[in-house]
């Protein structure tokens, strides 16, 4: 095994009609489906939108940092 | 109707005993009295009072968005 | 008593399972054990652990402002 | 006259099919039906929607200082 | 009364041939014609012209914060 | 169809001779051979070469936000 | 003695009724009660306190550093 | 020819009616008539004046970087 | 004349034992003594070294900008 | 070949036991297994992990621009 | 042991003659005197001073981050 | 000599092959051709080109701060 590791960031929003934590939540499930060793999230940006008055989704901008596969 | 639309952004502290997201949801129930056609929200910042040695509101500022009407 | 007041202010991380709030709950619980009157945060960062694609910790760095005492 | 001004600054959001200048100019166009002595603006954000592939609009961020009348 | 309120914030800026304080006094005096409830201002820019090789004016940006009526 | 979207945001640098709408929609089109789904882009930095005092190019830095297909 | 000092940074919020300078004399004056060695300040944030539509107090938050003893 | 080369930056601020691109070249152009080796810019702030409700000048902050002779 | 005037910005640090005003006419009178047409002055930091636990001098960094002769 | 180029900007983190320089070169040389025309890096972000009160590993986030082939 | 824990961050400036992980190190160690547990770093600022014409330290601002004790 | 000193700060892109300590000091060194009473530098920026898949240069953007004689 090497002595250091190298990581990638990538940065996706997830968005809930539930609550902030719920949104990123979705965002790093999704994430998962295609990404391996996901290590740390960051949260960059909280945002939403609104209708009728209301919150209609929370969306959250994450960025997600996973070790590359051997490194 | 117009080709482009116009919006104007109002920043709002909402405060709440619970939830950063029921902060969230106050400031933009009390915006709605006398806004029209919000369209979007923005967190600026997120802080609280603490009494007591503990957490009393969630103070969190939003900047709102909405579009103006005829534009 | 003095006609205006200093306050200090701390940088603390806090850390939960469940939810950024809890996060800073914990925070402020553990720092009120050897500080007293403890007036308001500031979220600074927000973001967390990840372990086996799901969240493991939200983990929240606060400022912390309190008075100095006969300040 | 008064020996000093007081100036207030609005955020407003335009955008345009066309130009970056074009959406500053929309913003300002629109503005100008209810706010009067403006003075200047500062670009604040420049982002904008893609569809089918293509920029559809510029959207652009301003702040618009004007002078509070009498002041 | 209601366990929560709500706050909106102005950006306004303020001028003085004397002082940045002056400056700050001059903008919260001109918005205090308008506006109740006021609370609390956090100073954004601090800029002024120079005419002559000398200061003319300080012009200082503030945010003020004040209490929605009945929020 | 899911409740709640994904989005990725990739970075990219456009350039073009002419402007900087140009060098935005070059960034775009060159994104769009590979990526859907592009959903909106933001500014994030503007420059430029300069060759023989003049400039040769503006090199525009954008985030460009895509919806992840079937999230 | 050492060939290299070891400094340490604290954040402190002084307040006044006159101005600015004299909001961060005091939070110094205070500071100098316990802290020895102290060497330089910097200005973090500049707000205030409104009361029945004026100015009640300037709030500086300053960062100050003091070398570390034998460092 | 040394193995490396050192490069400085000027803040200058380029005016137009016409466009941001304009008001960059105008920059670039004043810059040339005492500046050699101009190499890049960097666009830092893009504001401009407001006349009878319209935009009078865009005005464009660049830092211009040239490489210093001989270095 | 021209129909557009190109500005140059200077960063300078003036220094004062009594106010930041002072710190500030301090670095502007400097500044005059080799610089015309200046035009504005921008605050960027405020700071200051502290002797025997009192402030020895408030240090102001500014940026000043001047209008470019014949531009 | 096109009159205009775009590139990609990837963001990485690489560590070290030895220094920020190496720190760098490790990210860039994992980046170079797999992405090719990589042109320029920026430092975004230096920390490390301390382990028994001593440096383990340098930490360096980069962004790593590269040219997309046949741009 | 408790399910989370909560950390406290303090702001340190290490300098060293030789370089920025030099002084980086001398912070460390400095601050391991007093302080136990400590986990990571986050470099803040780098800068140093200038004394004929040559770097005669350098001088960074390190965020060091340590588990409370208990916590 | 005068009770208050006036510093200018000039901005400065130094480069090395070998490491980020040596492109500060190749800035230095060629800024000092031209410049006394040099005092301080902050580093503002690291960045590099990559050749061949590797770091060609390390590239440094500096403020240096320098004292106006007779000031």
């Amino acid at each position: 095994m090497s002595e250091h590791h190298t990581y990638k960031k990538l940065e996706i929003v997830g968005s809930s009609k539930v609550s902030i934590e719920d949104a990123v939540c979705n965002a790093i499930a999704e994430c998962s489906k295609s990404v391996k060793n996901m290590d740390w999230f960051e949260v960059v940006e909280t945002r939403g939108h609104i209708v009728d008055g209301k919150v209609a989704h929370f969306q959250v901008t994450l960025k997600i940092g996973f070790r590359i596969e051997n490194s």
